[in-house]
């Protein structure tokens, strides 16, 4: 077992803490943005040009390699890794959100999920033990545990069956992981109640897994709910354990769930949006189809090193969302990723000069500023 | 004036000559192929990964600039070199080709053509003068004289009237030139009518320009009538300039321009062709979306060096084609522009080695052999 979590500082006004997760002998400094990869392949993107901006670690996605092109078909390719020429980390999702917010005819039963394919309708029952067959041929680093996913609002009843079938098949998951190497993480439910949040993460805490995920957050909740179920839910996980926040965020919901002691996260929001045409800048969020931009000679952002912003103007980028060219679409990717990365850059170094308070009060500032 | 053409070698066995053209201190060895970038980007691209494959020159285009974002945007912005960040050279495409392609209700005078842009409608005069104008404000290096294109098959009247307003036309483009810097390129038309060839090569002889264009091929006509439009027509320009072949083309086509002693050709059949999935290779050309490369773990072509090859399976990029992954789209084009460098370059090679024929037969082959 390769796997090591430790906590290297703690931020002296809040819960946020500075970490250094290793797998494989790969050295992720926490709090870390994971970009994703979902079809193996971060759109747009080179793995060399995730690698360049200094990620170690991306998310890829169980649900939607197994249905193509097979995970059977990437462990014979070698594995993902191999399949994408990606040397470092993959932490993959289970499934359990794909399935609850994609596949069609969703049955859950203990057993598992029955589904039919968002892409031909076939039938599938995905089970904790597949799921972890699925993730173990792809070759994952970090393997998620199959979670039962309600959208928002859930009544209590439903998320109590949710945590409790969450539970259950996290000790099914482990039972039937067979590879050392790669960590198991469990996901804790329990909707927007905290009771239950408490329940959840007790009960996955038996199990003592290599890390734990705050599910069922961004299916639909207010943002301050968001937060309060960070508030409610990171503490009650070990704090030798990394803490990771599903599916979170937008950069003020990235330092929020800092704030309150995460250590991963993922988004497809950089991503996107990038392929919207939505900047984020050191001076708010930019959407580069305005006409404002039309003539503009300056950089996205002066301050970002990125290939865009050292070699192009706005005028330019605006051109090509026009034009509707393709490389629009890779220059605005690699900026927001570029963003995202120094956000946590910055994130990290101000928990070690414990100001992050100040950090998170200046970047909301910062981020209301927007062209629109 | 800064533009020079020197013919260093004659190929023994045909007409094929390695050259060298130089303009602004740049040198382009030849015959060279120039990659396309009609909207001042090479699909999918930066001009980065343009400039390391070695190629010194693209070509863009007036008519698609001047309607989006326009030249006067252009010029402001410091030109289109600046606009892309692209340090080689440019030979931008008059706009003839494009207003006989695209346009609508298209009407000819010997003052210019009347025409609907293709994009919303607009009403537009391209005139000589207009047509140097745009290509300046571009800052071009390499301006091509607005040209009488019609279709095929075109009655010799036709051809007879496009071709004395072509002439007539590149008189006034010479007259309306301003600036010393760029070169000034005519365009030989006469359909498919050897004689009517002559006559434009002639008549446009007079007018002394830096380089001559074959123009009007490629319109639909079969492939051995374009081959005899090479061979009557190359010979009819001076030894002591370029003579460009305009939109071819295949390989095989480009090797039999070559071996009728062209130098310079542009095509969107590489770049296009790969975004449809058609990878050119040293043993035929692929279609990568054929279900035979879904679990084949070779890369494309073994002796190619570009970054599909070197790092990626067939089976990945058909995954990625699947999936409609862009980033499929970009390494296909990648692998066609590192083809295409490479064949120049063997073709260079060849002459110098005065077995330019051998190549094309042992080529000639090797392009047979197909997937389908
Ligand atoms: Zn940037
Ligand atoms: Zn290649």
């Amino acid at each position: 077992m390769s796997f090591a979590f430790e906590v290297l500082h703690r931020d002296a006004g809040s819960a946020a803490r500075l970490g250094r997760m290793t797998i494989r002998g790969i050295e992720v400094p926490t709090p870390a943005f994971m970009p994703v990869g979902t079809r193996g392949v971060v759109k747009t993107l080179s793995s060399q040009e995730i690698k360049d901006f200094g990620y170690k670690i991306i998310l890829s996605n169980a649900y939607h390699l197994y249905l193509r092109p097979g995970h059977k078909l990437v462990e014979q390719l070698g594995g993902l890794h191999r399949f994408m020429n990606w040397d470092g980390l993959i932490l993959t999702d289970s499934g359990g959100f794909q399935v609850f917010s994609l596949a069609r005819l969703r049955k859950l039963t203990d057993e598992g999920v029955l589904f039919q394919s968002h892409i031909d309708g076939s039938s599938h029952l995905f089970t904790p033990e597949l799921c972890i067959e699925v993730q173990e041929a792809l070759g994952s680093d970090i393997i998620m545990c199959l979670d039962d996913v309600r959208g928002y609002p859930a009544t209590r009843e439903e998320a109590l069956e949710a945590l409790l079938r969450t539970t259950r098949w996290a000790a099914l998951c482990l039972g039937a992981k067979k590879r050392v190497d790669p960590a198991l993480f469990g996901i804790v439910q329990g909707a927007m109640y905290p009771d239950l949040r408490r329940l959840s993460a007790e009960s996955l805490a038996d199990l003592n897994l290599d890390g734990y995920a705050v599910g069922g957050l961004s299916v639909g909740e207010p943002r301050e709910l968001m937060v309060e179920m960070f508030e409610v839910t990171l503490p009650l996980i070990f704090e030798a354990v990394p803490r990771y926040v599903m599916g979170v965020g937008k950069p003020q919901d990235i330092i929020d769930g800092v704030l309150r002691g995460a250590d991963l996260f993922d988004c497809v929001l950089p991503t996107r949006n990038a392929r919207n045409g939505t900047l984020y800048t050191s001076h708010g969020s930019v959407n580069i189809r305005n006409s404002r931009y039309r003539d503009d000679p300056r950089p996205i952002d002066p301050q970002c090193q990125c290939l865009l912003c050292s070699s192009y103007s706005r005028a330019y980028l605006r051109h090509l969302f026009q034009e509707r060219e393709i490389f629009g679409l890779r220059l605005a990717t690699l900026h927001n990723l570029s963003f995202y990365y120094h956000m946590m850059e910055n994130i990290r170094i101000a928990i070690t000069q414990n100001r992050l308070h100040s950090l998170a009060r200046d970047f909301s500032v910062q981020m209301e500023e927007t062209d629109d």
